[in-house]
Formats: C-alpha cells, sequence, structure tokens
C-alpha cells in the first residue's frame, strides 16, 4: 500500500475544502452573520492547514493501484465529511457530532436526509453549506481534485472508478484529467444554465445557488421547511425537468455538445429506459393518486416532480407522498430502488445495472430452453464483457447484504417497518425522504446516535457503490 | 419440444394425485363424513380418468431436456393445484375457485397461509387433505412419481434438477429413479418418528398425522384456530426439533443412515451455518423480547419454536411474534428470506445461496485488493463451478425482480406496506404467516382475487425456484 501517496491525496482533498468553504464564509459576510463568518474561518484555516501539512511530503512514487483508489476515496469522503460537520457544531447550531456528522454525510453524498426539524432557523451560510456540499458530491470530490491539481498518475483511473456512479466507468477522452475537467465544465455549465432559469421565475440569488446546486447534485436539501411546495409552478417545472436531466448518463451530454452525430444519445437503451420508467411511474400514479389534487394540472405537476425527484434520488418535495395510495407509494420506492442512469450525478442501483440484471436473466432463460445456442449480453448494440456482468451481480448480492445489516441494526430503535425500511432504502440510495416517520413531513432527528452513524455509513456507502467501504472495512486489503 | 411425453408425465402426475386423494377420502369414511366422501370420490374419479385417457398414448420417444423437465414441472404443479382445488369446492367450504386454488396451492408448495378464518369449521378430511398436500410438495410430487413409476428416462435429471430447491442438485447415488426412492424412503422413516413422538406425547392419531405431514414438508397448516400454541410443551419441542431436522440437507441424513465416515456431515458448510443462524437467532430475539414471557424456559421455547419455523419456512406458530419488538420482528424477516438448507423440504434463497453470494463479495474485495491472485469459491472443500456461482447471481436477480412486481401489483389493494412486504415475503418463501394483518393472528383472506392469484403464483414461484416458472412464461421457450 502506497500510504505516503494516499495520505498526500487527503491533503489535497482537505486543501480543496478549504477553498469550497470559501462559498458559505462569502455568503455568511454578505448576511452579516457575525458567528458563522468566525466559524467558517476557523474551518478554512484548520482545513487548510492540516492539508499543506499533509501535502509537504510529496510521495516517492505516484505508483497507485485499484487498493489504493478505492481506500483514497473511501477515507478521503469520511475525512471531508468530519471536517466539513465542524461548522455546525462550532455556531452550535447542530451540537452533536452523531447529527452534525449525519447532516454533512448527507449533504456530500447528496442524500439529503436531514435531522433538522427547522432548516429555516439556520444561518444563510449554513443553508449555503449543506447545499454546496450537494454539488460538490454530486460529481465527485475527488473527481474535482483531479480537475483541478497536476497530481494523480497512473492511479487516477481507479479514483475516477471509485467515484463515479455505474456499473463500468467511460471516459469521456483518453485522458483522465480531461475527463474530469469536462465532467466538471458540463456540469458547471447546467448548473449555471438552471440558475438563470430559477432568477428568471423571480427567485432571489440566495435561493437560485442553493435550489440549484441541490438539483445539480440530486441532492434535495432545501432552505425553508416546506420544502419546495410554496414556490411557483414555474419553479417546480424548472426544477422538475433540471432534476431528471442531471439523473443522464454525462457522457451523452458530451456527445451532444461536442460530437457531430448527436442522433446517438438516443441510441442509449439507458436513456431510453429510464424515461420510460419516468413516464410509466408518473401515468400510473397519476391513475392511482390524482383524486387527491384539485386540478389535473396540479396532479401531473406534483406526481411529475415527485417521480423526478425519487428516481434521480434528489429528494425534494413539493407535497406529502406519504398519504397517496399505497400501490403510488410502493412505485416510489421501487424507483428509490431503480435510481437514476450510470454516469449522472444520481444513486440508486442505477437503470444500466437494472437493465444487466434483466438480461442476464433473459440469457439464462434462453440458455435453459435452447442449451445449444450461445448468447450475449449486449447494451447499446456491444457486448458486455463478463467482468461488467459479475460486477453488477456481485453489487447486487453486496448491495441486499447491506441494506438487510443496516435495516437489523436500526430497527433496535424500535420504529415501525414501513419507516426502518424507508429510512435504509432512502439513505443507501442517497434519495431522502422515505416513508411513515421519515416520511417528506418527517425527519431522522428520532434514530438514535448509533442509528445515525449506520445510515450515515449507508449513505457513503451508497454514493461510493459499495466497493470503496467494503474494501476500506476488509482485513484481507491491509495485509501485505 | 416433446409434447407427447409432457402430456404422459401430467397423466402420470394425475393418476398419482387420485391415488393422493384416497388419504383425505379414507379420512372422511373413518369420521363419517358424507359429503367429504362423495366429494373425495369425484375428484379420485375424476383425477383417475383425466390421469389414465392421458396415459393411454405412450410417447414416441422418452427423450426430454431441460426444457421440456422444467416444463413438464412448472405445468404438473398448477395442474394438481387445480385439482387439488376441487374437493374445497365441491363440498362448499371454500366455494370461490380463487381462495380454493390458494389455499391448495399454499398446501402443496408446502407455504400454510390460508384464507380461511376457521379451520376448525372444515371437515377432518379436509384438514387432512391440505397436511398431506404439505407432505407430498415437501419431498417434490416429481419425484414420488419416478419413485414410484418405471417411466422417465434421460430427462429425469432435469426434472430432479427443475424440483428439487437448491444451487446444484445432488444425486445421492448415480441414478436418478434410486436417488428419489431414497429420498423418499429417508422422508418416510423421518416422518414415521415424528407420529409416533407425538403419540407418545398423547396426541391423538389424526392430530399427529396432520401435524407431522405438515412439519415433514415445512408446511405450516394446522388443524386448530390456535395453531400449535395450545399442546403440551413436550409436543411444542418435538416440532421445534422435527422443523429444523427437516431443514436440513438430506444428502446429510443419506450419508448418516449408509455412509461410513458419519463426521462427514459436520464437514457441511451449510449444515453449520444453518445451525449457526438459528443460535445467533434464538439468543438475539431473547435478549430483546424475553421480557414478554412469564418464565425463561416459556421464552426460549416459544422463540426457538418461532425461530425454527420461520428459518425453515414451516409457518407453524406457538406465540404471536407480531407484537414482538421490531428488532425481534426484523430478525424473522431476514430468516423468511434466508429459509433452510439446499436438497430440504424448507423454502426460502436457501443457506448455501447465501453462503456463496457471501463468498462471491469476499473474492470480489479481494481480487480488488490483491489483483494478481487468482481464487476460486470453495464450498466443503470443492471448488464450485463457474456456472453454479452464476446460477445463484440470476436466481438472486430473478427474486428480486419477482419479488418487487409481486410487491407493486398487490399493493393496488391499499394494505399497509409491512402486510404487503411480508405477505409476499411469506408466499415467495413458502413460510405462511407474515407480520400485520397476515401475521399469525391474520390471514390471507382479506386480499382482493386478483393478489390471490399473484401470490398464489409467488408461492409456485417460490417452491419450484423461480426457472420453471419463468420458463413457461416465458415467448423464447415456445419458439422451435
Amino acid at each position: 500500500m502506497n500510504y505516503r501517496m494516499i495520505l498526500y491525496m487527503f491533503g489535497s482533498v482537505l486543501k480543496i475544502e478549504s477553498f469550497a468553504l470559501i462559498v458559505p464564509f462569502v455568503t455568511a459576510i454578505c448576511y452579516k452573520e457575525q458567528t458563522s463568518v468566525i466559524a467558517y474561518l476557523i474551518c478554512i484555516a484548520l482545513c487548510f492547514c492540516v492539508g499543506k501539512i499533509l501535502t509537504l511530503f510529496k510521495p516517492k512514487s505516484k505508483e497507485a493501484y485499484a487498493k489504493e483508489g478505492f481506500i483514497t476515496v473511501a477515507l478521503s469522503w469520511i475525512i471531508i465529511s468530519i471536517f466539513g460537520a465542524f461548522p455546525f457544531m462550532i455556531t452550535g447550531h447542530i451540537p452533536s457530532f452523531a447529527n452534525a456528522f449525519f447532516e454533512t454525510v448527507s449533504g456530500f453524498t447528496t442524500t439529503g436526509a436531514s435531522i433538522l426539524k427547522d432548516v429555516e432557523a439556520l444561518p444563510k451560510a449554513h443553508l449555503m453549506w449543506r447545499s454546496f456540499t450537494h454539488w460538490l458530491g454530486g460529481m465527485g470530490v475527488l473527481v474535482f481534485v483531479m480537475a483541478v491539481t497536476p497530481l494523480f498518475g497512473k492511479g487516477s483511473i481507479h479514483i475516477l472508478k471509485a467515484e463515479s456512479p455505474g456499473p463500468s466507468v467511460s471516459k469521456l477522452v483518453p485522458k483522465v484529467k480531461s475527463t474530469a475537467i469536462l465532467l466538471y465544465g458540463i456540469y458547471f455549465v447546467m448548473t449555471l444554465v438552471e440558475i438563470v432559469l430559477l432568477l428568471f421565475g423571480k427567485m432571489t440569488l440566495f435561493e437560485a445557488l442553493t435550489l440549484s446546486f441541490g438539483t445539480a447534485g440530486t441532492g434535495g436539501f432545501s432552505v425553508l421547511n416546506s420544502g419546495i411546495s410554496t414556490y411557483s409552478p414555474y419553479i417546480q417545472y424548472v426544477i422538475t425537468i433540471f432534476m431528471i436531466l442531471f439523473g443522464v448518463n454525462f457522457s451523452l451530454y458530451f456527445i451532444l455538445y461536442f460530437r457531430e452525430r448527436k442522433s446517438d444519445i438516443f441510441k442509449s437503451e439507458e436513456l431510453r429506459a429510464y424515461l420510460g420508467i419516468i413516464a410509466a411511474a408518473i401515468i400510473l400514479i397519476f391513475i392511482n393518486s390524482s383524486y387527491l389534487f384539485k386540478t389535473v394540472e396540479e396532479a401531473f405537476r406534483h406526481i411529475a416532480f415527485s417521480v423526478g425527484s425519487i428516481i434521480t434520488t434528489t429528494g425534494y418535495t413539493t407535497c406529502d407522498f406519504n398519504i397517496w395510495p399505497e400501490f403510488s407509494r410502493v412505485i416510489l420506492v421501487l424507483l428509490m430502488f431503480i435510481g437514476a442512469c450510470a454516469g449522472s450525478t444520481g444513486g440508486g442501483i442505477k437503470v444500466s445495472r437494472i437493465i444487466i440484471l434483466l438480461k442476464s436473466i433473459k440469457k439464462e432463460i434462453r440458455t435453459t430452453a435452447h442449451p445449444r445456442t450461445t448468447l450475449k449480453i449486449k447494451m447499446n448494440g456491444r457486448i458486455i464483457d463478463h467482468e461488467t456482468v459479475r460486477g453488477v451481480n456481485v453489487f447486487m448480492a453486496s448491495y441486499v447484504t447491506i441494506f438487510m445489516m443496516a435495516l437489523l441494526i436500526i430497527s433496535i430503535d424500535n420504529f415501525n417497518f414501513t419507516t426502518n425500511f424507508t429510512a435504509v432504502a432512502a439513505t443507501l440510495n442517497n434519495i431522502g425522504p422515505g416513508l411513515d416517520l421519515v416520511g417528506p413531513t418527517g425527519n431522522f432527528s428520532l434514530f438514535s446516535d448509533l442509528s445515525k452513524y449506520v445510515l450515515s455509513m449507508c449513505m457513503l456507502i451508497g454514493r461510493l457503490e459499495i466497493f470503496p467501504m467494503l474494501l476500506l472495512f476488509s482485513p484481507s486489503t491491509w495485509r501485505k
């Protein structure tokens, strides 16, 4: 294990975090929130100093393999969440570490689950920090580090693999660093467009920024206790469309911007399945639940918003879907698991994994029925290699195992099954709200500290797609 | 597709069913239940005549491949369930076909889920038939046909594969027919021992027979509304032990009876894991729930009974575990999914599949950490071939997909999530009771006919371990 390399990376990540903390710091100055100004100043200094010390010693070798890449990513996310929790604790708004850590992890992992009962009581700086962690975590903190620092040798592809969601990582261009820059470029432009469109809807700049960060990262922290419910229909539609857009594989936007044959994006089976699932879910829920709304437009708007919010694992809410009939609620639970597209900022199992799993079932049936035929699983016209299929299968097995273990531990708190099941689903898939006690009108403050740590781990495991975290806790990783 | 072969098999199965129906017929005569006598006579005649007609034309070729084997098994189970439902309808005790079919499927698949609110109101003949279907379904209807009829050529291994639970079928002896005879021999002797032990406990012969059939098949239909709760502690302990024994892979009993090195059975990783899980579950639930019971013995007895009943997917109950704290309830839900050992009469995912999945996760972590090492998944000291591992993975993917689809459809009835989730879990894993409205004190009568058919399909899919049923409904199977 190249420990010096890993430590150096931690340093780089912390330095980047110290720069990121400037965003809420500036917010605090603008809104004249004195304690926040001090709190963020302390944290900026702390992150920068620790980061600087760690980067003083350059690693002898830049060599890094999968192991180093995965461990770096896993530990970096824990470290940034710990340091990112300090501002909340210093100002005293979230005094307990378990709560502050939960809230920060929820931010970086773009979950959006909160332990706060009254977000409007927070200083604007904290609200900005919460939303900005969504934006950073959405595309990946280490991807950002890769885009802006000169370091990273051969190991960079492993870091991209560990941090980017989906069954197989697709480099947009041959160089990993250029890929990172391109991804953040597209991400930045799209966020900017949303901010502008929200400003057109007569939103304040503060709200336009925070909500756009939350949409872009498919996070879901809002700045009002009422979530998104009190905004105008125009704003709700803009957010719906952008949530769905940020749930699309970014490589398709790369094709759209930089390639000549733009029609290629419609060849993506994942995109078609993703849009098909969204349409089907909206229609089914509309048939089942539209009687709860006053007008057809209102029903469509709230249902489309909720479907978009849940499948992309954003977690914004305009209405309390907890009171919908069970059929609609179950559709939402299924969407929670399906999740967004690979290579997007969304969480969940990912549409492409679901497609690969369904295709492997179909293949198994066919080979049983016709043993002499040899079949290959194809996606977008290309054969999927055996490694990827195996990876998806092992992912599913680990996913279910971790889900069950987390469910068991948090059930010690003795809340009901729906609450526990959807709390794990909402954190492991990085959504935010679940059903019942953790539904849109509830929050996660009711859980014990133990459960909060377990759910924090679920968020990290979900965001990093299991393996980096499993590697971290496996003794075999640390053996020579 | 060798259609004539398949039709001939249906005939054999129906003839066997007509003989099986003699058991409740004799019961009806003993208890002088006149309408039942007539009902069972009609059904015996019907099954025999249809069976005879179908077996009049011997197939030209005995050749049968996996496809024929799977389709034969899938359709045979549906056919015997339809014919087996007639007695309940003829006597008018379960007039609706949806209910009678559900009850019969629940019997044959050894689920034990019931739509009856008052089982004591049934004639003894019906109670005997319900329990006897458990016994037949437990070891397999077609395995029984194979054991007693001379037919079955090369295709017999595929039938054994389709009907026997577990990731890979193990023939006890080279000949499939001899394996079938041995399996039923061991099964018969063990059932007999339980009957004798229950008779020692001053049970009536009728109760000893029905409860032993239910235990042996890990079914769970009881003959009293109070389930097993009113029997003596001795009887409860006997049933607990036999439930756990019938959840063990029968090939281990073969070693115990017929092989010299009896210590080989303790080399079975599945057996050790199975007993370990049972012990751990009892201890954890005891710590969490024992305060609900008057004495330590009572707590241990009810908890051990419930754990044994759920993990082996029997579904007998001595107490209402629905009122236990959530932690204990979640343990039971997890046990529902784990299920018994491969090659036993129990249902669920099976301990060996769980072991293979966990080992493949471990392997994936290790190969990521140390890419140069090549690892093989071993079980009981032997390398598991790639086909088996892939089969387990595809099984899991199909299992989750079917689970989610069933959950979605039955949620139309608008019951709560816990009820729906555990209703699907209890039927797909062939257990019987779930939690909440389908808990030990509830039953499945509340569901709509649509949901009853869906849950009946879940029971069949669960008992036949998915693929025979998937093959039946896949268009590619029927293509030339």
